[in-house]
């Protein structure tokens, strides 16, 4: 029911999902009636692998996760979490509040042991390959130790979904050299460098979108990873507007632009966020993958997608293990 | 001396601008049998207006900021700062090491007083008109006192030299509700409502990018900010490298990108980083100016251009009367 356009957007992207990949299995979480309405058909032709779940109620974009948590017990984002928590699903999918559903899924499914903190992780596009980066929002004022729980899990869950061994793990700082960076990140090297992970050192602002040479992985505090995002995604903003711009200025770049189209065309599609929409909550006992609001069917196709590589590859149970693992080794020592 | 090219690109780009310009008088530091072997003809040309001072040493661009403050007093650095804090220059441009520039220049020139920290500003790229951000990178750690000197000293340098009555002030943050946020911005958001500055609320990454309607001076902690600054660079590398792929693909791609050559030229000129080259440091009682290390000509003139802007404004001495101002007004409440 979620995002800014609603079934517009879930239900084709759903039926989409379903035409693509044979052994997909969908529950549509929300208002029965409406659901209805648009699946007539679907119903029909994806007969054992479409159904819906009733919820009578909405969390609204802007509801509060506080009040949202209080008084949706019956919401769709809710309903279809619990179905995750109930092992009815193996994944949520939502383009709904984002405050909101990590609130939800912390509560109904409760954090993995010995993680502090959920993280949002997610892909940014590049030309070589691409990087995923942690935390894009979900906490600010992280302490080292937080900063070393997020590479930890995103590690796992980068070898779980990119099938690399060991990937490259950097922390995302405001120089390479050992003297930089504010006290939390100092603390978090400490920890990576004597961690069994594959940590390469700081890497700064433009790696996030420098491809996967040199990182897989990048890790920081959610204050720092949502301005970075934000950042660049106005930058490809204003860079898109000047070239629309520059090509619609006359009859003279208006021609050029004709001749221009079809690489145009393949350079948009190339670095279309779209392809890049979904994002993880990490260290929840279950998978959440938020999509973005204003997401569109291709978009909105991305997110369920990802929901379906991560369970395919069981990144909770691996990230889990792993958690497990590290908090063993350092009891240990 | 400076900055990956040094004299072949600080000379010709002094030249430049004395040629542009017939009010500047510019005094060129370093290895004077180098100089003037660079400036042969030119110091005929621009006699009276043009000179050379001669400094022994140079600080290496690699050089530790402690190092360079305590074994090169007499570096080309050193010496420019000096000239500024004896009144014989009004400003100091340099290609030079970032932090040894800020190190000396807090040494020679001291803060202005009742300013904690000094900050980096510069103006970044938009389609309407452009943005003022700080710091870029000269603090970490920073408390919310810190955030709201640099709010008041960067509204100053924007009112000086954009000639606007009250710039609009933005705190970055991870959204724009009252809730949002660190510690830190949360306070600084309090002291900057209950100021005389036109404090417009929270502004999130893609503002630093989107021009000037909204915001004309973004607030952020030093580590946030750089972090945007580099996050921002990195995506226009990206997308300039995917429309050059794209370009180049195949004689087909080649052919259009012919069509299209001129409306690519503009637009590399209008969002072209060298036209917004040059960051001041902006708390010490003298104007320094730090050029990116790999300008060249154009973007070397871009800096001195702004330290003569900063300079015919009087923005130090601006700047220092409002902290005065604000400290009194908070002293008699």
């Amino acid at each position: 029911m979620g995002g800014d356009y609603g079934l517009d957007v879930t239900v084709p992207a759903s039926l989409d999902c379903l035409k693509d990949n044979p052994d997909l299995m969908l529950i549509l979480v929300g208002d029965e009636v409406l659901l209805k309405q648009h699946l007539a058909q679907a119903l029909v032709d994806y007969q054992g692998r479409l159904s819906i779940h009733h919820a009578s109620q909405c969390v609204a974009m802007d509801e509060s996760p506080s009040k949202a948590l209080k008084n949706k017990k019956d919401s769709s984002m809710r309903v279809a979490i619990n179905l995750v928590r109930d092992g009815v699903a193996d994944a949520c999918v939502s383009a709904g509040n984002t405050g909101a559903l990590m609130a939800t899924a912390r509560f109904v499914l409760k954090m993995i042991p010995g993680v502090d903190r959920p993280a949002i992780v997610s892909t940014l596009p590049s030309i070589y390959g691409h990087t995923h980066a942690l935390d894009l929002g979900a906490n600010v004022d992280c302490t080292a130790e937080h900063l070393f729980q997020f590479a930890v899990m995103g590690a796992e869950l980068v070898k779980a979904i990119e099938h690399i061994d060991r990937p490259k793990v950097g922390l995302l700082n405001i120089g390479e050299e050992e003297v930089k960076g504010n006290e939390q990140v100092k603390a978090a090297a400490k920890l990576l460098e004597n961690s069994s992970l594959n940590y390469i050192g700081y890497v700064e602002g433009d790696s996030l979108t420098a491809g996967n040479v040199k990182v897989d992985l990048i890790v920081a505090d959610g204050f720092v990873g949502n301005v970075a995002l934000k950042s660049i995604e106005g930058a490809a903003k204003m860079m898109s507007a000047s070239l629309k711009e520059a090509f619609g200025k006359n009859l003279l770049t208006r021609m050029a632009a004709l001749a221009a189209y079809p690489v145009l065309k393949a350079l948009k599609k190339r670095i279309d966020p779209r392809r890049y929409n979904g994002a993880s909550f990490l260290g929840l006992r279950g998978l959440v993958i938020k999509s973005h609001g204003g997401a569109d069917v291709l978009a909105f196709k991305t997110a369920i997608q990802l929901a379906e590589i991560e369970a395919k590859n069981d990144v909770i149970r691996k990230v889990s293990e792993q958690i497990q693992l590290v908090l063993a080794q350092r009891e240990s020592i």
